[in-house]
């Protein structure tokens, strides 16, 4: 019976039970029960280490920006089956209330009939059509863009196993109304920034981006038609499961030839660092292979280059990949698509772009983009490679102040070219902090020690509107609670203001800035 | 549609839905969902109004020494319809998967049967049977007592309203493993310090104490025979929805005359403040009515006693009273019993002793005792009376400092009567703090700000063996990871050790030692 972190004792597959039958009066002889398989009762000590997880991701989701935001664990069953495609509603609980006579003679006769068991509400098995759904009904009155984090449960009626159970933590971070590539890559920043809390690193791990129209287009080239695109994505997707011999049968009838399988096989196994040039060669790559045309770059190759060039300002480049491998099993996704893959593990995280579900859920054409990571596979690898924290350690690290919802800082940019191109770098590097000397020459090094930071990780907010006008830009930061704002004036200086006491310091080193906005009063 | 507080937009009870048959493949038409009835989306601000309330929860569990547990969401069906009682599980809400045939099918045969819908699993409609459960099943390992809180949402299948929802949040703190009044009182404590917390006072609520067995004694002496006490019971509990007559005309069955429910209606009106004498008077004021036998003090009046004078050395004797009326729905109550009533409300917490529980589900004889709270009456009640905070005071509320989970100190009698006496009423109020002289002078007071301790609570912890082996005590501190040590030399002065540094200061006034502890290095 697996023990493992992030996870307390797991209910076995089985279901070893004594006396069964329940008793109608008091005293009642003994019996015992079990959790039921897959999920988890978690004691202290269990509960601590998925809270130490929980910690990272909440704090920051925060320093990123994100609001917290909740719904119902059970939504309509019609909410799933919409658009989460076949391989979720396959593993839904259904969910009834036995006071509602008429949904279940309904059920009931669907039962008899044997037509897959629909209940009236399902279990979420995930939380993206919950967020969408939420999106949809007060579009006109949210924030463009709202930047949404969630951390609740999941369920899916999937078989037991390491790294997979049916009840499991999810965290999600979504940005919804906002479709420029800064976005993806700010999303897929905040995913490696937790990652990189917990002492993982870039040699651990791999943050493996893709595009859906790159890979539909590849799809298109070598001849599977429009009507078979969905399944060879599917196949593609369980790839991994399957031998070259059978993966070849399988592509052959949705229009792929040995020769487009080994294509396509070759640019998978193409694997380059998010680097600049790392576009041009793999697009280079793929059209000497004849997977892309050769006339007219295709517009995703170019949200690719431009999610590169952003790349390389974030303090994330070593961790980020191209890889056209990666297709996510999800229906909803439209552009890039990420997963973070650590080797002989089930994803630890995965995400990317779903511009059109918020429509679905009958909002406005809204862009959005999102990721979600589980605490099952996260927290075996944390445990195995001993970054989990135990004892007094664990009860400090727990202890320790968590991020402020009053953002720390709003960093606006003076309107010049320099001050453009410096304000989403500064941004994410206030919210990644910076490691202490000491700390980083420590023999006994542990990611959470109290003086890892020299300068902690902050919360900042930057504005995702085209205007100029600072005066407007401030009022934003005020109206969001901020601490400071800080304007740059170019790419090496700014203005910081405290917008509680209006004190106001000019010329400050953008290096500088942090030291200065953590000297709280 | 409700959109008050501890809640944000709450499901309306019809389902109005637009287009609700899935389609097969995208792109598809727009259509809307809505939350299912009694369950709530939280938008941001709504969702930071129910992690304020959780936030009190949490912080207030762990300064009076609970640990948080958690357990599935959905549980063998069995472990509710075992002992629970019939209101809860005509509530329960189903849980199958669809996977898993042969339970379909058992299901569906039920279900055609028409012989009430139980699926094989349950939505938890509350926690106390899990956590019996998890103890018995680890009932050996486990530390006696084991202080468990636990902080999720459960769920009913009752009509949604005011106060009631079918998915609410909910908060549990239990006693395992010790039997004593000083833990009953410690537990209705720890609930009352949550409600001083948000800004209630005892002049807006009361703590409504009772005894299981004294209602089962006044029942038997006005003529209930046994076999009609668990109806009795219920039909008390129901008692404020019935109107007088009709409540005579239910009682009568039962073996209650008219002039015994006189009595009965009389003993509940007579509710007494739990100070000095106050058992005395109700015993004495019942014993001429007749409703308890002459001779020989009933075992549970000297329990009532014990627990009133144990209240008098907390800082909450003007919140709690003795009121015979509480007599709470759920069947596995057996010995005292309390709860949380403000005017006009539902009632906002409930809780008492359950000493067989354990043993029901296999443990061995186990006594326990504790309490639930939900968010949604509290919510409201916060919400009306101006003490929730908003904007800017809410973040800023949030983003303090949380409880330490390493005790700030373990305090130790010297094994003299003066320090026993002085224990626990020195660790209530270290768990209290003391509010400052210039934030009770503001005119513009709230629970919420900064400056409203001089002395924080702390995270105070006692042990409940009866060894006077300091030595022994002093290691179980240690284990603990408290940061000090506070042996009690006689009532009035303590010596200090910081079990960090091994540092150690003699003779503090105890009235000193939160403020040496606070002095962190």
């Amino acid at each position: 019976m697996g023990e493992r972190l992030s996870g307390g004792t797991t209910g076995a597959a089985s279901r070893p039970r004594l006396a069964p039958a329940p008793l109608p009066s008091f005293p009642m002889p003994s019996f015992s029960f079990q959790c039921p398989p897959g999920t988890r009762d978690f004691y202290p000590q269990d509960l601590l280490r998925k809270r130490y997880i929980e910690k990272l991701w909440r704090d920051t989701s925060i320093r990123h920006g994100f609001e917290e935001i909740d719904g119902p664990t059970f939504e309509h069953t019609d909410l799933y089956t919409v658009k989460s495609g076949e391989g979720i509603v396959s593993e839904i609980f259904g969910v009834f209330s036995g006071k509602d006579e008429a949904g279940v003679k309904e059920m009931a006769a669907k039962l008899a009939a044997g037509s897959g068991a629909m209940a009236p509400y399902a279990l979420r098995p995930e939380f993206t059509p919950t967020l969408a759904r939420m999106y949809a009904a007060r579009a006109a009155q949210l924030p463009k863009p709202a930047k949404w984090f969630w951390m609740q449960n999941c369920f899916r009626a999937e078989r037991p196993q390491r790294g997979r159970l049916r009840e499991f933590g999810q965290w999600n971070c979504d940005v919804i109304g906002e479709g420029s590539h800064a976005t993806d890559v700010e999303v897929t920043s905040c995913c490696t920034d937790v990652l990189a809390s917990t002492g993982l690193t870039h040699l651990d791990l791999q943050i493996r981006l893709s595009h859906r129209d790159a890979i539909d287009h590849v799809l298109h080239r070598l001849g599977v038609p429009d009507e078979h695109r969905d399944s060879a994505r599917s196949l593609l997707d369980a790839r991994t499961k399957l031998g070259e011999r059978q993966f070849i049968e399988r592509a052959s009838p949705l229009g792929l030839s040995e020769t487009g399988v080994g294509v396509l096989l070759d640019l998978f196994r193409n694997r380059r660092k998010a680097q600049p040039g790392a576009v041009a060669s793999l697009l280079d790559c793929a059209t000497k292979a004849g997977a892309v045309a050769e006339q007219g770059v295709p517009t995703e190759w170019g949200v690719l280059a431009a999610i590169q060039d952003e790349v390389a300002t974030t303090p994330w480049h070593e961790w980020m990949w191209f890889d056209l491998s990666i297709v996510r099993g999800l229906a909803y996704y439209t552009g890039m698509v990420f997963e973070v893959i650590a080797e002989g593990e089930r994803a630890i995280a995965g995400g990317g772009r779903y511009d059109n579900l918020i429509e679905t859920f009958g909002g406005p054409p809204t862009p959005a983009c999102g990721f979600g990571m589980g605490d099952v596979v996260l927290g075996n690898i944390l445990q195995d490679r001993g970054l989990m924290p135990e004892g007094r350690d664990l009860l400090e690290a727990l202890s320790r102040s968590a991020a402020s919802l009053r953002p720390d800082v709003f960093v606006i940019s003076n309107g010049t070219p320099e001050a453009d191109a410096a304000l989403r770098p500064l941004v994410a590097r206030l919210r990644r902090g910076v490691e202490s000397r000491a700390w980083l020459d420590r023999a006994d090094r542990k990611p959470w020690q109290a003086d890892r930071y020299s300068v902690p990780p902050l919360h900042a907010r930057y504005s995702y509107k085209v205007t100029k006008n600072i005066g407007k830009l401030l009022q934003d930061a005020a109206a969001q609670h901020a601490r400071y704002a800080a304007i740059l004036e170019g790419g090496e200086r700014a203005t910081l203001k405290n917008l509680d006491t209006r004190e106001e310091r000019k010329d400050v080193p953008i290096d500088a800035l942090a030291a200065a906005v953590c000297a709280r009063p």
